[in-house]
């Protein structure tokens, strides 16, 4: 049963070449960090914070193209991780079926923020998370 | 009637905010360059130097979500210049259907190096950015 998880906190270095999205249950207290990259952050950040972009940008034509091709965003799914790599899907509802794309969480995320959709974390996945964070 | 238009040259300055790719007329010599932004620029130019991504970027995601709604991405155009701004569109065919998708000229050359369909300008257009440049 995937949980459904709130952003948390966006964290951006400019020295660093890894960004961070903290993602936390919206049902609970459970969070986990995901590398995202800068121009992800950077898009995610500015949706966050309401910034208005004088232009559709990229995330943004994501969605055009779901919605021209008759498509709705209905949820993003960070799904597995296997080897510290998150892989996360968009689940797009089309003439009443449900699509998975598959995607990297950055672009999820960025969809999702664009979209206002939910994001969700399949349980084994935050249970690795979790985990890894003793490492 | 749209010219047909190849890319000259990605001109990467991490100093300035403007990146520019050239278009040059592939049946001829004229040319024009247009600004991108630096993610766009980064992702052209490693789509044209063949350079392999580990993981699908975000305009492989545009490739894919286009192909999971059942549509084919045939070409793109740059389609308008309206105070200095250049607008483009993304020509997806589905269903015997061609449905044009607004989008900004660097995610219009990005999605085209990655699905390798043509680059198209509007005659107007490239008269426009030709007589732009005796300013």
């Amino acid at each position: 049963m995937p949980i459904q998880m709130e952003l948390r906190r966006i964290i951006i270095s400019e020295l660093d070449a890894h960004q961070y999205v903290v993602l936390k249950e919206v049902a609970g207290e459970r969070n986990f960090p995901i590398v995202v990259g800068i121009f992800e952050a950077t898009s995610i950040d500015r949706r966050v914070k309401g910034e208005e972009s004088p232009r559709p940008l990229t995330h943004d034509l994501i969605l055009s193209v779901v919605e021209q091709l008759g498509g709705e965003v209905r949820d993003v799914v960070i799904s597995d991780l296997k080897d510290h790599t998150y892989f996360a899907k968009l689940r797009v509802r089309k003439d009443g079926e449900l699509i998975e794309v598959d995607c990297r969480p950055s672009d999820a995320l960025a969809v999702a923020v664009a979209s206002r959709v939910p994001i969700f974390v399949a349980e084994s996945v935050l249970g690795e998370a979790l985990a890894g964070e003793d490492d």
